[in-house]
């Protein structure tokens, strides 16, 4: 019997269709290289926990390595596909198992959606805050692999701090149950955050028990603009030791506001340098937001207001949110169809932001490469955003070089070479950097005791 | 060269007098068994990395056991010394490294004393949540070994939420620095939160970077007495399911009451069964604390009221915190100085209070043991205190049988074993039942990939 064939006893509807294959090859990160797109075997769309165990066990035995996929949004090439690889795609587990509004509790399959829940949640006036700018798309499944972030995270805090359990099948196919439904728990070691961001190498993510909170008050935003970065920069660091608290800090360049608005025209300030979205959604906002408008005045901003209603608010959030399509759409305008963006996701401290966004001006200037910044600038975490063009070796090479140029910066400033976005492929090499030959031995050790044949997701997060 | 002439040649001071081994046995855990308590070889107080790393090397080169050491306040025999072991005490490692304000967080040695850093932070306008009774004398070392919890944590969880980072000697001597000083970080796994609650067992915390707040506003606290301590619980359901959010919410009956009142005298409500502390520490707390009287009285509170002042919400929290050696004075006033409490740390889902307190008092009086409850009620994170004798072998096994009903209910009621003070010896049974089989064997695997000599705290955590 072939792997194929133990795989088509199980699973009848077996993908191995090249075209449909090919399309599940990669998730949504533009590489420096096509090489890192490996030719699949086969792909499975489990439905159930014991299909995940039977596929895992088929491909164990078989020695073939086995990649998770979620809805492929991922911005690190952490579910591209593997040369000779069973992909898992967790898109038909998509069910809410449980919604425990007394306990303020959410127990979830891996391919629920993120906005998905939040509003399913929502009905009982519960709140799931991870938003990563995905969300209409991305899965809870990879969400919790990678760990994701958002825009709440400056007050509500990263997808980590929300899973309370986990349902995990191993590399052998047997089927651990960690964490707890309680708010409290120290029984043993913390598995469940071990696996949280773990980007499907020790294990594939079945079901999800999630910590929910009280929908929050409507709250108010604030949109502050500066006439340089370093100056949004500062009123970032302002905010930030102020201790105001907000709810959203949002930082756009100049390049992003111009992308946006050229992507969807809604009368975005592209005259400004910078522009700074401060929320406060506490009793009381008006007041906080009082506060931000007088430090961000104090650091040069050229105006500041207050968004006359939510449906203002929310124009400027969905505005946020299209960054990476349109950002996709300015590479393409300016460079044709081969334009790409590479998605830095750096975190610095919050102290050292005005001097951070002044470099990677620099770098950009230096390099010859179109750099626009914007991110969680509440919590130290920037999405520099080099546009590129493959076609172009000489444009390649300096999108390469600006990329280490802003990694190199990041790790020599006491920052971490990935925020909320993940290792996957393209920041192994800093990875490395960043922990260490102790981290790596410690990091190897880990992997090769719960997935001694490096089976899961191989070549992921740490380099074979 | 012995163990002993090596240590010896590293550290002039090595301690190896046998009256002060035997004061080091032991942490303040009463356990059923005088058996738990080993005799140690010989103790080293390092005060630097680098000492903590070449006891660890002399250590395992003459496969000798060490138990890291730290105030010994903790509750479940984790510090406890083991037969042949050394005892790596860090009382001397005991500096506030860094206070970093702009971006809010602290480093520090494991010995400093947590009581004394939020003293020290406090002077800056910052706050270092993690509040566990023994805070005055505990270590955040220790703090972190266990995952140590508090009255704070209904609003501001546990310690781990506050470990951005770490540095940690592993089993072979080798110094791991793992985490960050970045608000958001996902680089790699998360080795800072295996380790933070491993209780030794898998590296030797030698320095924390830890997160910490904006001082909170002062706050009021209010009081709830109740007729029944099943009332108690149902208004403990009833606010932590309403959305309001308190700062503390904390259970007192009858039972300490009483003993703490004994204890020290200051008019504590002795008459009734149960009493709430509330607090809330928000701007508009005292509307906050008008839904929490309501819910109360809804419950069935028989007198609810608010702490006239700061003095008088100080004192209500100091009472609190009595609760342990008040306890332990009842049971020499009822036993003789062989009197002792087993405590319990049980955590239940928040929805089932009522019925969970009702039941230990069942099992209280099925038993025929003095049970006490109190604790964390708003995480739903109980310790019914299980007064003992060890010199009556009738009340040691009755007390056990209490101590495993009230294990096996909590389990049966989707709880866990082990809110905050870990599992030490205490529970090894429990979590081996909690967690399956499977997660026995991960627990087992990360243990022996980090720890392949099993030298780091043998026996705790997980059974040999």
């Amino acid at each position: 019997m072939t792997v194929l064939d133990d795989l088509r006893a199980a699973f009848p509807d077996l993908v191995t269709d090249p075209d449909i294959l090919t399309s599940l090859g990669r998730d949504s990160a533009d590489l420096f290289g096509d090489d890192k797109t490996g030719r699949p075997l086969a792909a499975v769309r489990p439905t159930s926990t014991e299909q995940v165990a039977a596929a895992v066990r088929i491909a164990a035995a078989h020695r073939v390595p086995i990649v998770p996929q979620g809805a492929r949004t991922g911005l690190t090439g952490g579910a591209n596909a593997i040369d000779g690889a069973l992909l898992v795609c967790l898109d038909r587990m998509d069910r809410i198992i449980e919604i425990d509004v007394a306990n303020r509790l959410a127990v979830v399959q891996p391919g629920v959606v993120n906005a998905t829940l939040r509003r399913a949640v929502a009905e009982h006036g519960l709140f799931y805050p991870p938003d990563p700018s995905s969300y209409e798309m991305s899965t809870i499944g990879g969400n919790v692999a990678t760990n994701a972030g958002g825009m709440c995270c400056v007050k509500y805090g990263v997808t980590t701090e929300y899973v309370l359990g986990l349902e995990v099948v191993l590399a052998d196919g047997s089927v651990l149950r960690c964490g707890r439904r309680t708010v409290k728990g120290v029984a043993g070691y913390d598995l469940t955050r071990l696996f949280v961001g773990s980007e499907g190498t020790l294990g594939i993510i079945t079901e999800i028990t999630l910590a929910l909170r009280p929908v929050p008050p409507p709250g108010l935003t604030l949109v502050a603009l500066f006439g340089s970065l370093r100056d949004a920069g500062a009123a970032v660091t302002a905010i930030t030791s102020s201790g105001v608290g907000p709810s959203m800090l949002e930082l756009l360049d100049k390049v992003h506001l111009r992308a946006i608005e050229a992507y969807r025209p809604m009368g975005l300030p592209v005259e400004a340098e910078a522009m700074l979205l401060v929320a406060s959604d506490v009793e009381g906002a008006d007041a906080k937001l009082a506060v931000v408008e007088q430090l961000c005045r104090a650091a040069g901003a050229t105006e500041v207001y207050v968004a006359s209603d939510a449906e203002e608010a929310e124009a400027l959030q969905a505005a946020r949110r299209l960054s990476h399509p349109a950002m996709t759409k300015l590479a393409q305008t300016t460079y044709g169809p081969s334009g790409e963006v590479i998605i830095e996701d750096c975190a610095v401290p919050r102290s050292s932001m005005a001097d951070f966004c002044a470099a990677i001006e620099r770098i950009a200037a230096q390099r010859g490469v179109t750099i626009g910044v914007l991110g969680h600038a509440g919590d130290g975490n920037l999405h520099p955003k080099i546009l590129m063009d493959r076609t172009n070796p000489a444009l390649t090479e300096a999108a390469k070089l600006a990329f280490d140029d802003i990694m190199q910066l990041t790790l020599s400033i006491g920052g971490t070479c990935t925020g909320e976005h993940g290792v996957g492929l393209i920041k192994r090499d800093w990875l490395a950097r960043e922990i260490g030959p102790v981290g790596m031995r410690v990091h190897r050790a880990i992997k090769a005791a719960l997935d001694p044949a490096n089976l899961l997701n191989p070549g992921k997060v740490i380099a074979d």
